[in-house]
C-alpha cells in the first residue's frame, strides 16, 4: 500500500516545511488566513449536527468514528446548537448533519449555521467539509439536503469531499452519506452507518493532507 | 452522552491501528492511487468544455486565465470530445464547462463524460474539480448544471472548489462560475469572465496545495 | 384595491360555474380534500415572501401585479411571518419568495414555514405553486434556493409551475423568477420584474383551471 | 405601499382588456396551445424511459400500472428512443424515467429528449409531468436525475407533480419516485414499486383534471 511511502514522505514533507517560509498558499487574501500548514497540533474535524428523534445524531457518531480510522486527526462532535466560536475556528474539517423537513434543512438547524460567518464572523476558508442527512423517505429530500448543506459550506468558502466507495469490480464517490429512517425502512441499517464512517474517514484523511 | 463512549473507542482503535500494520490513509485503496506527491512536473490543470456557439468557450478562456495567476500551475484548455485518456490520467485538477439545454447537462457533453471513467477508465480519485456554465436566463439552469457537474466529480471521487470572492465588507464563495447569454443579458460581461477566472485560481490553487 | 373589480369579474365565473357539472377532483383522499371546485369565491393566490432589505418583497409585488392579469383571480401579498392559517387554507395557490442565504433559503424563513402543515395543519393538497429568489450573486444560490421552494410545496402535495417566455423564435418555461441584485448588478432591473409578473400570471392561470 | 400603485395598474389593465378582445388565459400564446378542454379521446399519459439494465423498465411499468388506477385514463409506456412526435403531440401527460449515470442523467437519454423540443418542434406547454429514477446508492443521485428531469419538463413549460403519500398520522407529498438497486439494496421491492405506481396515479388523475 502506498500509505506507508506516504508516512515516510510526509514526514520528509514536515522537515521541508520546517526548513522554509513558505507561508501562503494563494488561495485566500488577508481576510481568508488559510488553514496555516504551522499551526499546532493534530488535524481536527468537527461533526456538527442537529437531530430531534437521535437519527441524526446516532449518524453523527458514526461519521465520527470514521474520522477515528485516520490515524493522527482529532474529532469532536456538536450540536449545531452548542457549537462555539472556538469550536468552529478551531476546525480543520467540518462534517454538517441535518434531518430533511419537507425536503430541506429544517429552519432551526439553518438559522444556527446562518450566524456562523454573519454573526460569528468565523472564517471557513479552505476548510475541509463533508455532510449527511437523515429522512423518512427515499425521495423525501435526503440528496437535496446533503447538496444545501455542500453549497452552504462552499458559499463559505470551503473544500468539499465525499466518502469513497468500492466493489469488487468497481469504485466510486457519493455525495455525502445519508440514512432513510422512515416507515418503510425505519432505524439505521449497518450500510449507512459504514457509509457515514467512510464520510467521516475522507474528511480526516484530505484533512489531513491539506495540511501536511 | 455518546462522547465519553466514543473517545474510549476511539483510543482502543488507536491501539487497534498501532498493532496493525494496514497503515491506511483510507482515501485511496490499491485501485485508487492518489495524485503521487513526487510525480514529475508541475501541477496540472485541465479545463474541458463543450460549446456549440462560442459562449462557453470563451468562459473557459477565462477560467485558464485564472489559472496561469496561480504561479508554478500549468494549463491545457480542450473541448471534451477531443479529450484523451491520457490528458486526464496526467491532470491534477479538472474544471468542466457546459452549456444548458433545458436546465441541464447537454446530452452531446454528458455522453462525451460518462465514459472517461466507464469505458476510458480513468481514476479521477483526489484530483481536484470546479465547474462552470453558460445559459440564456437567470433561471434557465446555471446553476443546476454546475451543481450536475459538481456530483459528477464527486462521483468519480474528486475534491471540490469554488472561486474565492470578496467586497470591502465581506468575503464569500460561489459553487462556479456562470454567464447569462440570452436575450436580456447578451454576450460575456467582464464581471462573468473574472468570476471565471477566480474559479480557475482556487482549483490551481487547491491543486497545487495538495500536491505539494 | 382591485379586489372590488375583481369580484364583478368573479359574480360572472361564479354563474359560468353554476352551470356546469365539471365534478371530480380525484388526487385526494380524505384527509387530502382538494380545493373544492365549488369553493365560495374566487380563485385566489397568495403570494409569501421573506425580506429583509426589500428586494424580495419588490419581487414579490411584481409577482402580484401578474397574478392580476388573469381576470377573475384575486391576489394577496403577506410576509411569511404575518400568514395566519386562515390565509393559507385560503389560498388556491401560494407564490413562495426568499433572499438567498449562504446558498440557500435563510433559516428565519424556513423556521416560520416548517409550521405550516406541521404546526398549523395546513393542507396543501392540490394548491399550485411557484418560486421566486433575490441573491447576490448570479452563482450564488438563487436557482438552489427556487428548487428548495419547489421541493418544499412538493413534499405538501401540491402542483407547480413556472413562468412561461418566449421570443420572436422560440418559447420556453423556468423554473420560477430571480434577480441578482449585488455588487455586480444592484437593483431590480425591468426584466427580472417582468419575469416575476410571469410567473405570478402563470401560477394564476393553471390555479383558475384547475378550479374551472 | 406598491399596492396602492398595483390598483391604478390593474384598474388600467382591466380597461385594456375591456377594450380587445383577446381573450387569452395567459399561460399559453398562439404557439403555445394548452391542452384543450375540447379535444376529442381519453385523457393520455406516455411513460418514458431509458433502461440499460431493466431496472427502470420495471419502475415504468408500476408507474403505467398506477396511471390505470384513474379511471377514462390512457397509457402508453415507451423507450425514449422509441418515441415519436406523434407519442408526444398525443400525449395530455409525461412521466419520465431514468437511471443515474455519475450522479446525474445519462448521456444516451438525455441527447434523445434534448431533440424534443428543439428539433422535433413538440410543444409541451401545459402538459402534466413526473419523474422517476433508479441508482445504485442512497445518495447515488436518484434525487438529483428527478430534480433534473423535473427541471427539463419545467423548461418545456410543463406542470409538475409528485406521487402523494399517507400514514394513519400523516400526509406528505414527494418529487417522485425511486428505487436503489445496487449492492445494498438489489432488485426492486414492493416498497419502490408502490411508490411508482403513486406517481403514475397522481400524473393521471391531474391530467384529467386539467383536462376536464
Amino acid at each position: 500500500m502506498g500509505c506507508r511511502l506516504l508516512s515516510v514522505l510526509f514526514a520528509a514533507h514536515l522537515l521541508l516545511l520546517a526548513c522554509s517560509d513558505e507561508g501562503g498558499s494563494g488561495a485566500a487574501g488577508p481576510r481568508a488566513p488559510a488553514p496555516s500548514p504551522t499551526k499546532e497540533g493534530a488535524p481536527n474535524v468537527l461533526v456538527a449536527y442537529h437531530s430531534r428523534t437521535g437519527n441524526t445524531k446516532k449518524l453523527a457518531a458514526a461519521v465520527a468514528e470514521g474520522v477515528g480510522r485516520v490515524p493522527g486527526v482529532t474529532v469532536a462532535v456538536r450540536r449545531v446548537s452548542e457549537i462555539t466560536r472556538e469550536d468552529l475556528d478551531g476546525a480543520d474539517g467540518l462534517v454538517l448533519g441535518s434531518p430533511t423537513y419537507y425536503g430541506n434543512i429544517p429552519g432551526k438547524m439553518k438559522t444556527v449555521i446562518d450566524d456562523w460567518s454573519w454573526k460569528m464572523k468565523v472564517d471557513f476558508t479552505n476548510k475541509v467539509g463533508g455532510a449527511f442527512a437523515t429522512g423518512g423517505e427515499k425521495t423525501g429530500g435526503e440528496e437535496h439536503v446533503i447538496l444545501s448543506l455542500l453549497l452552504f459550506m462552499m458559499n463559505n468558502r470551503m473544500i468539499l469531499v465525499g466518502p469513497l466507495h468500492e466493489t469488487q469490480t468497481t469504485q466510486f464517490g457519493a455525495m455525502g452519506a445519508a440514512a432513510v429512517t422512515g416507515r418503510h425502512d425505519p432505524g439505521l441499517s449497518g450500510d449507512e452507518l459504514e457509509d457515514a464512517r467512510k464520510l467521516g474517514e475522507r474528511v480526516a484523511s484530505i484533512t489531513k493532507r491539506l495540511l501536511s
